[in-house]
């Protein structure tokens, strides 16, 4: 251990390492409830490339695991530390190192912040679309591990699309690039892409060169009200097999709705069983709303309320913002399930999930990025009463069963980390873990970076 | 031989082996000029996923190599039989399994024809993409093997962006899901990603889930004429700043001007230098495209014409996508570069390959998807000329030397193949080989996918 700190500081300026037990502590775990934790040995808080190198070979040479760490907002327990690691927090390396206009590319460090990074390129008229709701503290580092999400995918997609090229300091230290800085590029397999979403176990990235698109123009939200999940579903696939291509296409279940008026009286109609916003950043988005709100009222919508202004559709976008944070309220604790089914069987992923809280006796409340099929069921129970912690998480395990059986992923966009990595085995089979295996072996042949999670 | 033919034949019908020298023979190799490449010892054309794994068991027990194969149009030779192998031809399995106009997506066999596949899913009022310009017979298994472009991709991508979900035999026969149905999912590293590309050396696509879009409007060019390559990439950068998304951002030089004229009188203008190609497929294309054409001209075009209506878009178009054909006819042998640099450098990549043109005294017609700053310079020689055949090899190298030195990479769309692996090395770097290596042996231990290639 003091051989561990002696080495480390050797590389390292004082201030990047942290030993105060009390400190490290708070660095144990991410925003995933029940998910284990161990003690790190030690926090260190690289400001350069050759640092976060340095760290990489002292544990290599001291065979100490490393677990990399943004600002933990992740929501499966993948930045978790384990007992006697090194945390390796990248929050200092926080340099926005060029934006391009033309070439439609921002190059970051990988401690910069998503809304740092997002409000810096629109001051050049770019747009970076990945939005998790922890975009204001997340950060990119964090969003590529984890290849996040949020309320933009159902037209921009997910981070992984906007990586281009990456530098990686692998297991033993050495520095990788991969990918490109240009729009295309096919030289051998895709590395870049294999690291995203890779949670931190296959290298630390220290650089990344992220796609821009150009700043859309500002997003118009309508509000649709429906009398069940199932009409409110049904108004999805009509719009999506229409051809619309809304900027976000969200649903809130009567118990979110009426958890987010709780928290923030925001005035939500909470005699209604499922609210679907739906917004347009195209150049007529009154128009666009209108074909939408017709076809949300043929499917049954009880009343539809466009939006006037920017000021009241993001009025609406904050109250499903904070639907995750609110539901967390309903009970002492939360499971927050990310199912994602093909969009064609929201409809039954809701009735099950329904049927589901209904079987285990439990409030499950759902809100969904439902034009992507991504719900997040969350789960509240009272994390003192044994029984229905057990309860909780049996029925947060059968509606995973139930995502896989209707075609769908465990996790749409928060991961696998501690809290599902049983139910990765059984999504991808016993041939892909085994090449997935085969693949962490090659990168990571010690098996120091982040173990225990994924697999 | 004889004992691979017998094994061979108990597991396939009779019509799906050729053995004939003469017909296996025309198997040899793809277009690629100058790519060595061997004597296939038997062709197979399976027609199910378990006649697949049967040939991959058969290679694996007899330790052959097999070469898989779409329709030969790749432009690297990475579909080059080598001495002795399998020729393992995915063309029978042509079926569209299911096309969901809810759910966006395609799924299809490997040896369905891009341009088939494209007009079925046209007919649902959805838009697949990627268009090579070899579309009309390509498959789409080719195209996934070497992650090919086209026209499209300054606004849609490459065709690993349409790719969510893959069946792949490996190469002892067992049989691999990767990916997803749903619009997202981030379940484990991305296998699906890192078969895209990988030119066959990976595994056997046998099924890919395809993502689609909705149908756009038709697009409307217009075309410019520019008295240099640089005034012509100038207000590429310009058009690109601005934030506009053409569906397509094209240049020929005028060798590939005259090039096409000579070959279909299709009267381009002769006496510029470089011509411009600008469409757009949104709701008021004539209103963007006025917009660009302003760009043009104060870029210093000395002509900008907008087609009035979608025939002649079209035949614009036709020009754009004869020209490397018509490049091949300038002189008794062509080498096709792919070089892709980032836009903001495409003029100093076009003013580098007319100076290598001039240093080793030969033609070099460029033809380039400028919008992605991929450029497609066509080395024109006399193969039956020593000199002039060293010279254009010499050149050909010189162009890809010159792309990485721009921060480029030496193949946008193309693919590595026999054609660039020496370069493919420079590319990628010491530690990037050895991982791409070291994931090549984790999924094909014995070497038998396609040999010589890529590495």
């Amino acid at each position: 251990m003091s051989d561990l700190l002696e080495r480390l500081r050797a590389g390292l300026p004082p201030e990047a390492l942290i030993t105060d037990p009390d400190v490290t502590a708070s660095y144990a775990h991410d925003m995933a409830s029940f998910c284990e934790a161990g003690t790190p040995a030690v926090v260190v808080l690289p400001r350069t490339v050759e640092q976060v190198q340095h760290v990489m070979r002292t544990a290599t040479a001291l065979r100490v695991p490393v677990v990399p760490q943004g600002a933990r907002t992740g929501l499966s327990g993948a930045a978790n530390a384990s007992d006697g690691c090194i945390v390796l927090s990248l929050v200092k390396m926080d340099r926005i190192l060029e934006i391009s206009p033309v070439d439609r590319i921002a190059v970051v460090e990988p401690g910069v912040v998503n809304a740092v990074l997002s409000r810096a390129v629109n001051e050049h008229g770019l747009y970076y679309p990945p939005d998790p709701s922890s975009w204001e503290t997340c950060t990119i580092g964090g969003n590529i591990g984890t290849a996040s999400g949020g309320l933009c995918c159902v037209k921009y997609g997910v981070t992984a699309e906007y990586v281009l090229g990456l530098e990686v300091v692998l297991a033993d230290g050495r520095l990788l690039t991969t990918g490109r800085r240009t729009a295309k590029g096919v030289a051998g397999y895709d590395l870049t892409r294999l690291f995203v979403g890779s949670e931190g176990s296959l290298g630390i990235v220290v650089k990344a060169v992220l796609a821009l698109k150009p700043q859309p123009p500002q997003q118009l939200v309508l509000a649709a009200e429906f009398p069940s999940a199932a009409t409110a579903c049904d108004a999805v696939c009509r719009i999506m097999e229409r051809g619309h291509t809304p900027s976000l296409l969200e649903l809130m279940d009567r118990t979110t709705v009426r958890a987010v008026n709780a928290m923030a009286s925001m005035g939500l109609p909470e005699t209604t069983e499922a609210l679907l916003l739906c917004a347009f950043d195209t150049p007529d988005p009154s128009a666009d709303l209108a074909a939408v709100g017709e076809l949300c009222t043929a499917a049954g919508a009880t009343e539809v309320v466009p939006a006037d202004n920017p000021a009241e559709s993001e009025l609406l976008l904050q109250a499903r913002r904070m639907s995750l944070t609110a539901l967390e309220t309903v009970k002492s604790a939360t499971m927050i399930d990310d199912v994602c089914v093909p969009r064609s069987r929201l409809g039954a992923m809701l009735a099950g999930t329904a049927a589901i809280a209904e079987e285990y006796g439990l409030t499950i409340g759902v809100c969904a990025h439902a034009g992507d099929g991504n719900t997040h069921p969350v789960v509240c129970f009272d994390h003192q009463d044994p029984d229905e912690s057990r309860r909780a998480r049996e029925s947060f395990d059968a509606i995973m069963a139930l995502g896989l059986e209707l075609g769908g992923t465990i996790t749409g966009e928060h991961g696998v980390g501690v809290l599902k990595k049983e139910w990765l085995a059984r999504e991808l089979g016993e041939t892909g873990v085994e090449l997935q295996r085969s693949i962490k072996a090659a990168f990571d042949p010690l098996g120091l970076l982040n173990p225990g999670k994924l697999f």
